[in-house]
């Protein structure tokens, strides 16, 4: 008889043992075939672009590169046929990401659902005006009405699911303003700020075969190992809707950076430019760590500081501010702009002293005629390194990309302490 | 004391009014909205459309009129801007459609509210789809695909959310079958046909000025009309739902008709057919009435079985079907097929010898050879009653159409009592 309960006991036990193992392994389960998933989109990627190539250059949809010695049409806006393949396998890793929730119908995450569709709905509604931006040449100034618009659905969504637009504040500042702060509307335009930021800065930072997807694919891998680091934290859930996601992008965009490394078959398009950002705020907005997301965009933010003076005509700014390709070395050189320097304004003047003392310009002066490299990190790189070939410039700008990652997980774990309590941090 | 009790009383008395008053306002306010936005919606896309033409012209989107003696270019594919401001408004409409429910948190719809982020995720997802076949033009069996593809998130989330694969038995069979009846997996190959079904009926129904989009808004109208029938029935959500999205469709489709109809100033493109039947399909999907969706389109089910022996290739099919301009009296003809009798396979002469029964064809034999009219609902109409100008052959188009919608009615109302009881139609 004791053995019996012995026996039983034992039974109860090795079922509890398998229970705890079977619930682990419903856990990994999503993450195993999210993986998968993401490795078959990769292949995917990698057959069906060249399938296409044809069919974009004749549906007018090509450039040439200007930075090689051939004329060759090279198809444009790849990006719409990455992008498209990551959405469909998005929308067929639905029933995997929420199957488990299916046996509990009460306690059916609807939160995560919704956040989960509307992500989808954001994406592919910047895919859709990032190709007919590609396809109808909007005006430069009119491009960054698009990421606002495709971030609509996003704030009403937001609006209507959420709607805590309350943030933490940081601790020197609590004594003022308390623990948490509602900044209500601020919140909405701050995440429609993001949105347009993260697309255009990704597609200013661009003009170097592999440039594009290569930064596209660092700070996805970025925002990845920074979703693994937090998967084990409370906020657990969030990090693993973002991890859901990377994946997946990280598969097609890095086929499409295949095909688009020098010397690039296809180019990606403004296209994958909104694509890719979209993604990146969406996750980081809807899984509440949008600082750290901005966090992996040292370079973009650089650059766009570095080209904002160019880019509101404080300095002259020529129509491409590409680096120069010179044929006979087979180098990329640093490209420049030429202007009367008493024809700039006073704040002109100011800034372009502030670049000279900080060492962010070359300058060459004769006869109150000023010739300076264009403010673009890639001429700053071509600067500071010399001449070089095109695969190694974008080789060097990844690997800043990469450096200014690690530099991002410096910032967001030792530094953010002294700010934030850990955990509070998003 | 006896006064002040009644006061009490009578104040009391007037706040529940008061309430009622305002419950009931608070039940018709989406719909003011969702109808002056509808109105919005349709002065918007009037005005853009215009400004969009050389755009699309200079990306290549244009095409020549056949039925007309200038050869102007004619812009292509306008249907996406007319799909995507529609697609805007039923964004911007969210807040309105489920305020009432932020009140109280606990009892929020989730599941209507899942519903319409899909819905706008599957037409979304089939605008770009459908751009993208007009910018790159896909082969026709290919074609097919596509609408497949973009109701894959209609079926994802079908999946995770409802998972309701049951139907209603006819009372015929009810002895055999049962009351309701799970039909599993086939639900969703009936759900993913009717998207393709939708898409391409209205594609193959095409080639006059104004038939594309009236067609669409002769059944958006029907819709609509059904779903105010029903509004006070116990199905009254799935109603509401899918009004909501016919206003605003029905706006933004009649903007583009009024520059679409003779002469047409602007072409509709696949991307407007592929919206078009997606939003149809998507809303009778969703709103639990599909079949009824179905009867609105009895002559595109018409003109299909007509035109199945031409498309299957069992009678000859001469690369265009579209009726034949004779710019002498600027009137439209019918266009003929010419073949020998005895190339026909057995089946081609099976069906045409029904066809010739029923008097759905013109039959001209001279030794052999044949010269019958092409099988489209709009040759056929051209039979019966004679050449005519372009714009009255699409008003008779249309005219046949609200006809069928009256048939359709009586089917759906006197007739369907004998197989169904009452609301367990849908």
């Amino acid at each position: 008889m004791a053995l019996d309960v012995n026996v039983d006991n034992r039974d109860k036990y090795l079922s509890l043992v398998d229970n705890e193992h079977a619930a682990n392994q419903l856990k990994m389960f999503p993450h195993v075939v999210n993986i998968f998933m993401a490795f078959l989109s990769y292949l995917v990627t990698l057959r069906v672009i060249p399938m296409l190539k044809d069919k974009f250059i004749k549906a007018n949809l090509f450039g040439i590169d200007m930075s090689k010695t051939t004329s060759d049409k090279v198809p444009e806006s790849l990006g719409v046929v990455s992008g498209f393949i990551f959405l469909v396998t998005m929308v067929l890793f639905i029933p995997v990401a929420f199957e488990n929730s299916l046996l509990e119908k009460d306690a059916f995450p609807y939160d995560e659902y919704v956040k989960y569709i509307l992500a989808l709905l954001s994406i592919c509604c910047m895919l859709l005006l990032g190709f007919a931006d590609d396809v109808l040449d909007v005006p430069w100034r009119q491009k960054l009405l698009l990421p606002t618009i495709a971030s609509l659905p996003l704030l009403m969504v937001y609006y209507v699911s959420f709607n805590t637009t309350s943030i933490i504040v940081p601790k020197p500042f609590r004594e003022w303003l308390g623990v948490s702060l509602d900044i209500g509307i601020i919140y909405y335009v701050y995440m429609g700020m993001l949105a347009v930021f993260c697309t255009n800065a990704i597609n200013i930072l661009a003009g170097v075969n592999g440039l594009e997807a290569g930064q596209s694919v660092v700070i996805a891998i970025s925002i990845a190992i920074f979703n693994l680091l937090e998967l084990s934290g409370p906020l657990w859930k969030a990090h693993q809707f973002s991890l859901y996601f990377m994946w997946p992008y990280i598969g097609t965009s890095l086929a499409l950076l295949k095909h688009n490394w020098y010397p690039a078959s296809v180019f990606v398009g403004d296209t994958f430019c909104y694509f890719s950002g979209m993604t990146f705020a969406v996750v980081g907005i809807l899984g509440r760590f949008s600082k750290t997301t901005l966090l992996f965009f040292i370079p973009q933010v650089f650059n766009f500081l570095y080209s904002f003076p160019q880019l509101m005509k404080l300095i002259p700014c020529p129509r491409h501010r590409l680096p120069k390709f010179n044929s006979r070395t087979d180098k990329m050189e640093c490209s420049t702009t030429v202007f009367q320097y008493s024809e700039l304004s006073v704040l002109g003047k100011i800034v372009i002293s502030l670049f000279r003392v900080f060492r962010l310009i070359r300058w060459e002066e004769k006869n109150g005629v000023v010739v300076t490299n264009n403010f673009t990190l890639i001429n700053l790189v071509l600067l500071y390194f010399g001449p070089m070939h095109e695969a190694k410039l974008s080789t060097v700008l990844l690997g800043i990309q990469f450096l200014c990652t690690l530099l991002a997980f410096v910032i967001r774990y030792p530094f953010a302490s002294v700010f934030y309590d850990v955990y509070s941090v998003n």
